[in-house]
């Protein structure tokens, strides 16, 4: 699978990660992050934070390996215990490592935090590592070479451990001395599960290249759709296959790398000088809090509604109280009500409305658990659908705002089909 | 670390996890089923498809655990391999189970199809295996002892695999023959960072006693602090280690389990009937969703205001423009304002109003990223504060969310000491 040679191992230690009290997601990002490289990780092994344990196991990883990464146990407590491990694998000292104390100073500093004993145990080293930088955390991260081996130290901090990677990829890639021809293209989608989109590339594609190598990456709520080639002279039967999946997926892909639908609704908007507004009663404020997230978003975003209550969605945004008692709060009526009222009070240009069950309770035989109408669009062209999307609440409240995002996406760039979605979430009889 | 004195491991298998596409939270899950008969895993070693190194891992666990539970390679391809690793590791061969032929004829037969080549691979077990049930799945799940140890093969689906989890943990209950002593207490704490919690505790609780175990789980914005025993009579123990917790971290600790700031609130308010409004900024709408994503959220929280630029603060929320324009967006008056104006729209009792500089971009030498304007409370008694909390945007907005909750939960719960990021936290020269 890989070009490289180089024999990689991980060493996960934490004994959070043992009793499952948190699912490791850290491992799996070093495995991308090398893979950009070519490099494969060959082994991953898990370890509470037993001293005795963690040296065995280094040990024999460091016998075998090329690279081994150990992540976790860098912070200043009792259970971090990397830097003695990885001091008693190499037979040497632990000491104050000068340039650890001074990433912690300088950290404590920004934050005019006193350096405590707890942080002082975190420049305690191995003697001999290198600092490993880490930009915006206090954990110190470093490596050192134990015969062939190199041993590289990071942080379980994800954020941390995201930035010190960027560092680390750089550094291999230098020592592999030539770039690496392996290439990744990945495609974002929204609206197609992964199986459908499985079972559409093997009906579509027989004669998918062997050099091409296809993956998914399911996530909530969009699937990552990945094509790997790597040798150069693929580039070109990668570059036809991409071509394929937009005919097969089209208005479905929203962009490629790390877009998402709302990075990319705010991008539209920029380029358009046009700003949204959204009212919300079910994702009560996640599709404000998503748009938000994106540095920059208050060039498109400027105010939000959450009318979580009847009498707010009519005080608030001015919703038909004859409306809201005859329909309901999940209608057409008043989701259109909802758009047109925050499309006022923000003087955008175009709104998102949900209003919906998303459970567990509040569900009829009429309306189930999971009933939602849908808003979106601009004072002129203004539409509505109702959906049923009965899954679990914090699912059904992310798939919704992620919809009612897309449909204002599909709005801008002028796309005129339907998506897949509202053939199979269509409520009952609609 | 467990009061049974099982040794028990875990190979996880699949080239998916190995490349990161996927994040195994299967061996999460199958640590959590164990731990409630007190059973810990003491290791888990992770392995793509590859037969020569699943055998010679499979072999070397077989040696030394008394459990081990495989998951992942059941499937009907050419990479699923666990049935001919496990074969290989007792020295037996594979043959077709009458029972796993029987489970793969009743699985089609519900869904009207065919058993064809690929199911049938799936009935090729090692001989003499034994089947573990699978109610939901095509999977054949099986196990088998070699030596001493006792192998268990379980599917990678993980809907399959918490069914058949139901069975194995049933299974093994009744095989230990006593209830286990093992007793989890989780406290869940906001506004202390775990290097000065692990230091407080070191400075104050000398004879911390070594039947119970004391553990971290720092998670942005909450920290969980962790008392596990293993024998019944550690307990009076434990609760002197909570007592004295509770004298150390007091205000800080928000509730046991998974108690959350948002899900406090909420129950504090449903208790006193009353309702809390918001009115975000740089938070975007966090603090509303947080809150939404609670069931029956609807009691206490009626509308969310994201106002988001400084006219709509104006037009929506009904502050100054005259202070707005004097003082800045990031203002006491402003932000005071806004919480009145929130209080007053959505005739709410409580209200929680954030005004801040998330940044990466709308510093200035006198406001730098991270300076945030909190208010909150009633209308007789709004409080406001300005605090400098300088870290990655969203990181900033989870943690000015979570500070907001956590002042309206001070306050209904009658606290009048300030927490400890108060001082830690406060904005230059305040």
């Amino acid at each position: 699978m890989a070009d490289q040679s180089l024999a990689v191992q991980l060493l996960l230690t934490g004994n959070e990660i043992m009793s499952g009290d948190t699912v490791d997601s850290n491992s799996a990002l070093i495995a991308r992050r090398l893979g950009e490289l070519g490099i494969a990780v060959e082994r991953k092994v898990a370890l509470g934070d037993e001293r005795k344990a963690l040296i065995s196991e280094l040990a024999a990883m460091a016998e075998c390996a090329d690279l081994v990464i150990v992540n976790g146990g860098l912070g200043p407590t009792v259970d971090d215990l990397t830097a003695e491990v990885l001091a008693a694998v190499a037979g040497v000292a632990i000491e104050e490592h000068a340039g650890a104390i001074a990433h912690l100073e300088q950290w404590c500093g920004r934050r005019k935090l006193q350096l405590n004993a707890a942080n002082r145990k975190q420049a305690l080293l191995p003697a001999g590592a290198t600092l490993l930088d880490n930009p915006i955390g206090s954990a110190v991260g470093f490596e050192m070479t134990v015969g062939r081996c190199r041993i590289l130290c990071t942080p379980g901090v994800p954020g941390e451990l995201a930035r010190m990677l960027d560092t680390i990829v750089d550094d291999l890639a230098a020592r592999l001395g030539r770039p690496s021809e392996r290439s990744v293209l990945r495609l974002q989608t929204f609206g197609i599960g992964e199986s459908t989109a499985q079972q559409l590339i093997a009906d579509h594609c027989p004669d998918w290249p062997a050099g091409v190598e296809l993956g998914f990456r399911a996530g909530a709520p969009q699937l990552e759709i990945k094509l790997t080639v790597n040798r150069a002279r693929d580039l070109a039967a990668r570059d036809a296959c991409r071509a394929q999946l937009e005919d097969l997926f089209g208005d479905h892909i929203i962009g490629e790398g790390d877009a998402t639908l709302a990075g990319t609704v705010l991008e539209l908007l920029r380029r358009r000088g046009e700003t949204l507004t959204t009212a919300e009663s079910c994702t009560g404020g996640l599709i404000a809090s998503l748009l938000t997230r994106v540095p920059g978003s208050s060039d498109g975003f400027h105010a939000g509604f959450v009318t979580y209550a009847n009498d707010i969605k009519a005080s608030v945004l001015g919703v038909s109280e004859a409306d809201l008692t005859s329909h309901g709060a999940v209608s057409e009526p008043v989701v259109r009500q909802m758009a047109l009222g925050a499309l006022e009070r923000a003087s955008a240009d175009y709104a998102i409305a949900v209003s919906g069950i998303a459970g567990p309770d509040g569900g009829s035989a009429d309306k189930p658990v999971g009933t939602v109408w849908l808003a979106w669009g601009s004072r002129e062209n203004l539409q509505a659908l109702e959906l049923c999307w009965p899954v679990e609440r914090n699912l059904f409240q992310t798939m919704l705002a992620a919809a009612g995002l897309d449909m204002i996406r599909r709005r801008l760039l002028g796309i005129d089909s339907q998506p897949r979605y509202f053939a199979q979430r269509r409520a009952n009889a609609k």
